[in-house]
C-alpha cells in the first residue's frame, strides 16, 4: 500500500496532543499528516516529528485524500464530520461515545476483539477510557475461566475531562498551597462541564462523571456496563459500575471485582495476566508492589495487581487495574486500532 | 452519679485533638479532664473549654480517680495502659485495633449494637473508621431487608494516618504548586508508616492502607471484613473489601455494593436511610446531590447517596457512603459510646 495520509481532528485537546505523540512513534507508513481543529484553534502551530505544522480549520473537504482520520473533538463534531470523512474514503477511528453503541460500528480493544474490525463500514469506535483498561485485564481471565459478573469502582483522573479540567484542579491545588479558603476555590468545569452545578475536586472525591441518566447511573457508568458487553460479545455477563473522579492528573485506577465460571488460584490468575497482551503484572504484596496511577503516566500498558480471592466466595476475585487514561484509554488505543487494521490489510 | 473524671490518652494526635472538641460539646457531666501523652509531649499546653491545660506524661497511676479513659495513641500504648486504667476503676474506650477482635470486648457503633455495651469488662473497642460509617449506612437496610453480602471499595483520607501523614500530603501538594519535579517529592510515612517502602500520595491512589496480611489483603481490609461481622453479630454475611488511600485530607468515601435478602425499590431504601439514626440521605441525581468528602468535614453524621439497583442483579444495591473519619470514624464514635453508656447507667 502507498503511504497513509492521516488527519487528527481535535489536535489541540488533551487526547489530541497524545494522539500526535502516538502517531510520531507509530509503525504506520505515514504520508501527509493534517491537524484539524475548530476555527478558534486554526492557524496555531504545533510540532510533528520535529517539523512545525499549522492547524487547519475542520471542514468536510479536509478529508479529501485522507486514508485515516482520528477523531477526538467531542461527540457533536464526530456526528457531523465522521460521515463526511467516510464519504471521502477515509477510515475513521472515533474516540467519542457517539457511535460506540451503534450495532454497525465495531467497538474495539485490539487485544480483545480485533476481528470485529473486519465488519467496519468506515467508522470504528474507540471505547471509553475506563472500559478499555478493564477489558485488557479481564479478557485473559474470561478466556481461561469464563466471566459471570463484574462490579467495578473507579478512581478516575481529571485529564479524561480535558485540558480545562486539568487546569481547574491545578488551580485549586495552588489555592490550597496559598492557604486560600475553600469557599474561594473556583469550580466551573468539574464534575461535568455540561451540567448545572460544579464542585471542587482538590482534596475531594466526586461520584459523578458525565451527566446522570436512567436508574440513577451516570453516562460514564452506563458506558462501562454496555461497552463491556459489546466488546466481549456477551450480553449475559452481569456488569455494574460506580465511577468516581479523584484528584489525580492522569492515570485511572479501578477496583474490579469479578466472579468467574471456573475457580482458579491467585497464582494461576497472575500467570494469565503476566502472559496477556498489553497487560503488565505488578503484584507482590511482600514488596509493596502494586499498580499506581503516578507510575502509569506515559506508558501504553495496563497494570494489574492486588489480585486476591474473595474470602467468602469461591469464584470471586479482586483486581486493581491502572492505566494512563490518555494513552491506552484514548490516544494509544486509537492509533493501535489503526496499526492493527493496517496489519490486517483492512485499509486496502 | 457524681461528675465523671475523664482522661484522654494521645491528646496531641489527629484523633485526640478531635476527641477534645467532642468532649467539650458532650452531654457528659464532666469533672476533672486529664490530657495524657508521651513524655515528649508532656508539659505542652492546650485549651479545653477556654481554659489552658497542661499535658501530663502517661503512667499507670494517671488513671487514679478516672471514670472514663479515651485511648487513641497506638495499639502498643493501649495494650500496656488500658488494663492499668481498668485496674484502677476506669472504663476504657479504645480507638486502636488492639482489642477489637477480643471476644470479651464489645465492638460498638452506638446506632447499631448499643446493647453489646452491657457485656463489657472495662474495655470497649471503637471500630475502624472505614467500618463505622459503613455500619451506620447498612444497619437500617439489614434490619429491614436482610444482608447477604458486602463488597466495598474505599476512598480514604490521610488524616486517618495521623498528623505526619497530613503534613506529608500537604508538602507534596506545595511541591506540585512550586513545580518541583515528582522525583523530588518526599515520602517517608505513607502508605503505612511501619512498612518498608513509601510512595507519594499527591495526585495518586495507593491501594495499601496498613500492612499486608494473609490472602493478599491488608490489615485495613481485614478490619472491615471481620469487624462488620462482629458488629452485626452475623458471621454468615459475606464481606470483601479493597481499601485505597486517595489525596483527601479528611472525609472517607466508600463505594458500597450489597446484596439483600428481600428486594426493595430505591425509594424504599432511601426512606430507610432517611429515617436511620446518625445517617443523612443526600441523594438527588437530578440536582447533582450526593455525599462529598469535602462537605463531610466537621460533621458527626454519615452521608449516604447514589443509591441504585444493580441493573443485572435483583437484590444488588449500590451506595456511596461518606463521613468525617476523624469524627464518626474515631473521636465522635468514642465519645458517643461514653454518652450511650452514661444514658444506659453503665458507669455505676
Amino acid at each position: 500500500m502507498r503511504k497513509m495520509n492521516v488527519a487528527i481532528v481535535g489536535a489541540t485537546g488533551a487526547v489530541g496532543t497524545q494522539m500526535i505523540k502516538m502517531l510520531e512513534n507509530s509503525s504506520l507508513p505515514l504520508g501527509t499528516v493534517k491537524f484539524l481543529a475548530s476555527k478558534r484553534s486554526a492557524g496555531k502551530q504545533l510540532s510533528f516529528k520535529g517539523e512545525t505544522q499549522t492547524i487547519e480549520e475542520l471542514v468536510p473537504d479536509s478529508f479529501d485524500q485522507i486514508d485515516l482520520a482520528l477523531f477526538s473533538a467531542g461527540g457533536g463534531i464526530s456526528a457531523k464530520f465522521a460521515p463526511e470523512a467516510v464519504k471521502r474514503g477515509a477510515v475513521v477511528v472515533d474516540n467519542t461515545s457517539h457511535f460506540r453503541m451503534d450495532p454497525t460500528v465495531p467497538l474495539v480493544v485490539p487485544e480483545v476483539n480485533p476481528e470485529a474490525l473486519r465488519e467496519h463500514h468506515g467508522i470504528i469506535a474507540n471505547p471509553n477510557c475506563s472500559t478499555i483498561q478493564m477489558m485488557v485485564a479481564l479478557e485473559p481471565i474470561r478466556q481461561a475461566l469464563g466471566l459471570k459478573r463484574v462490579i467495578v469502582s473507579t478512581y478516575q483522573a481529571v485529564s479524561g475531562a480535558g485540558n480545562l479540567a486539568i487546569e481547574e484542579l491545578a488551580q485549586q491545588t495552588r489555592d490550597f498551597a496559598a492557604e486560600k479558603p475553600l469557599a474561594e476555590w473556583e469550580a466551573s468545569i468539574l464534575p461535568a462541564s455540561g451540567d448545572k452545578k460544579h464542585y471542587p475536586l482538590a482534596f475531594n472525591a466526586l461520584p459523578q462523571i458525565d451527566v446522570f441518566a436512567e436508574g440513577g447511573y451516570t453516562n460514564e457508568e452506563w458506558k462501562m456496563i454496555n461497552e463491556t458487553k459489546k466488546i466481549m460479545g456477551d450480553d449475559t455477563i452481569k456488569v455494574s459500575a460506580t465511577c468516581v473522579r479523584i484528584p489525580v492528573m492522569s492515570g485511572h485506577s479501578e477496583s474490579v471485582y469479578i466472579e468467574t465460571e471456573k475457580t482458579a488460584t491467585v497464582a494461576e490468575i497472575q500467570e494469565l495476566i503476566a502472559n496477556a497482551p498489553g497487560a503488565v503484572l505488578e503484584d507482590d504484596p511482600s514488596q509493596q508492589i502494586y499498580p499506581q496511577a503516578l507510575n502509569s503516566v506515559g506508558k501504553k500498558e495496563t497494570f494489574v495487581g492486588r489480585i486476591r480471592k474473595d474470602p467468602d466466595e469461591e469464584t470471586g476475585v479482586h483486581l486493581w487495574v491502572v492505566s494512563d487514561n490518555l494513552l491506552k484509554g484514548a490516544a494509544w488505543n486509537s492509533v493501535q486500532i489503526a496499526e492493527t487494521m493496517y496489519e490486517m490489510n483492512l485499509f486496502e
